[in-house]
């Protein structure tokens, strides 16, 4: 047996061996095979298969350096975060994140549910697939990890050792640099399709407003600690089936600004409505699907609202928290939180390193163009206006002015 | 010799044999005396003298129950912050506390300077003594402290980990109960002067606007990791001697707003000042006092802005901290927090548990009286209009409205 003491980057067959001798979830002797599935840029993950019963678990392990590029490298502690997030998200949203076995802290890994029976949901949106319930169950999961991870619920002194375990430098830099610095200015690191370079320098680049904007959100980012967020909720980090909505990837969690969270899911939400508007055949499957494209958006901006006031009022614990008035202006704070950083999220995915999949498959390259300066103009819109914007109507309102301005 | 490999609470006795076996700060066959002299409410204080040499130094021992009384229990690990905070004083404000020998995690003592030279700048104040180098002093110690541990100079990573060094879920709660709750309800433990309390009610504890402002601030105390504060910088935690100023006591350290520092010092300008004004006999000895307390708060309030600001543009290293205009947004924060904590000083000073003798010291009644209406008045307003006041006149202003309103 591969001697599991100390560290070093699992092959599937050592997968296999670490299943069958660290772990007490297979019957033993079962006969299993071993895939490594991972398309992310920082882990290994192992899919490992009872071949007899069909079960299967997950080994995801942190590599000893980030897979994301050679610049980054960020310490394999991830994998503890991820561990103790994904306790967290099992505790507050039960039914929303796989369910965690174990954590090793020598191998780096983390041991969960299989999703195979899920897609990532980006992927399902650019496949124009819909999701009934992700509107609910999303809204659901930010609500209960967001509120009752604050200072409104918890125990005080419990939230700041919770907050100490969560101290995460090397993920918060990236971050830092790839959302809140690199795509405000012309940094090598980007990666500007060529034909939005000049509308990216005109409209962001050298307007000085957005600038001091971008400053003071990542001054916000890094010094609010307000509620444990995931850190990355973009519909990469989303699993879903029809009837399931799973979290994961939660690696950069911290005490940071809840608005982060919600602000990731509606700019991704933002990008799958883009990449249907640009792809899709005229006609009413475009229309329907574009349709719930934009309930959900919607939805997620409105439901999470509905969903955290309440909960807020249910579960306050804080004296303070219930003077009139608070609830509506710490609910206002998230919201404009949410509105900036989904404006931060459409650019820098835009125009940073790290671009996503729902832009880049546009394949016609002027009706990318176009894509990009919708997704810039919101952007644009969605950090100076942030004040104004918090319902799900003034989302859908930023979008169709976008296209407008976009076209014109 | 004494079992030092177990903690107790020292006696003199046992100071002198800790100083013998396990410090190297005194000659071999040193004849040492030693004397309890800690007035506090959390340590115990040993002096600890060379009697051929007059030589001395302090241990510092924290007892195992804070002393403020049997309902706050603050754990001993207050005293491995206060020698991590007293060796970052030491080097980012050199000169400005006392110089630190030995922490012992075991005995949970701290051995550091001996300032019996100085005094605590309380009763210096109390008894109308002038030092005027303090608000130079104490203007470099803050601007020092404050930006060098902020995000604008410190790596960002770097910062994080002392951010988790520095999680003090204890003595934040005592602050975050003390100052931010208490005083603002008729709160059982509240100690009010009969004669303040009706006065107290309608101006404070009735008004919902300012309740709503009071839980804002609270959330901010215990959210915004913005500089590593020393979290009770008024006068009772600063030793001064004409030449010299000392700040000590830093066991309430922690990543909080700026402006907690700022606006502790100032409240307690503010009481000497009201000090002076309600007990001086009438003549030039008192205008005199009176015009260097002012001039002081004058000073503390534009000297620190003028040396932070000039500090950001010489030491600032994160990139987006000088874009155009985030200079002037980040200290005009630091300002608004500065005023706002003034006020809540002033307040729970006043009707919380813990007084300052310059006010209960005042011995006619109506003169306290008066004192404590002057202070509540001035609370009120720099909570309430903390976006309008900045600069040191903006202070002084708050005083004299205040005082005409007292008296009307």
């Amino acid at each position: 047996m591969a001697d599991f003491s100390t560290y070093f980057t699992m092959s599937e067959a050592d997968a296999i061996e670490y299943a069958k001798g660290k772990l007490d979830l297979f019957p033993k002797g079962a006969r299993l095979s071993c895939r490594e599935i991972g398309d992310g840029n920082l882990n290994f993950v192992f899919r490992v298969v009872d071949e007899d019963s069909g079960q299967s678990i997950i080994i995801k392990q942190a590599g000893p350096v980030a897979r994301i590029s050679d610049e980054f490298k960020v310490s394999p502690d991830r994998n503890r975060i991820e561990y103790e997030i994904l306790k967290v998200h099992n505790e507050l949203a039960p039914g929303l994140a796989p369910r965690v076995y174990h954590y090793d802290p020598v191998m780096n890994c983390t041991v969960m549910d299989d999703l195979s029976d899920h897609v990532i949901m980006r992927k399902a949106m650019i496949e124009h697939r819909q999701f009934p319930l992700f509107a609910d169950h999303i809204t659901t999961f930010m609500a209960n990890t967001l509120l009752l991870t604050s200072d409104v619920v918890m125990n005080h002194k419990e939230k700041k050792v919770l907050q100490g375990k969560f101290i995460n430098p090397d993920l918060c830099e990236i971050t830092e640099d790839l959302v809140y610095t690199e795509p405000f200015y012309d940094c090598p690191r980007n990666d500007v399709f060529p034909p939005t370079r000049d509308f990216a320098r005109k409209l962001l680049w050298e307007d000085e407003k957005v600038l001091l904007e971008t400053a003071k959100l990542k001054f916000d980012f890094m010094t609010h600690g307000q509620s444990l967020i995931h850190g990355d909720l973009h519909t990469g980090s989303i699993f879903v089936r029809e009837d399931s909505t799973k979290v994961i990837d939660g690696e950069f969690a911290f005490y940071g600004p809840a608005g982060y969270d919600v602000g990731n899911v509606l700019a991704n939400l933002i990008f799958a409505y883009v990449n249907a508007r640009q792809t899709m055949e005229e006609g009413p499957e475009k229309e329907r699907h574009i349709g719930w494209v934009l309930k959900t958006i919607e939805e997620v901006a409105d439901l999470f609202q509905e969903k955290f006031m309440r909960l807020f009022h249910e579960r306050a614990t804080e004296r303070v928290a219930r003077y009139p008035g608070f609830d509506k202006w710490y609910l206002a704070g998230i919201m404009r939180d949410t509105s900036a950083v989904t404006g931060l999220e459409l650019a820098r995915r835009t125009l940073g390193i790290a671009h996503v999949k729902d832009i880049t498959s546009i394949a016609d390259e002027a009706k990318r163009a176009e894509a990009e300066r919708i997704c810039l103009i919101a952007a644009k819109t969605f950090i100076l206006e942030r004040d104004a914007i918090a319902k799900g109507k003034d989302y859908l309102q930023v979008i169709r002015d976008s296209e407008a301005r976009a076209s014109a």
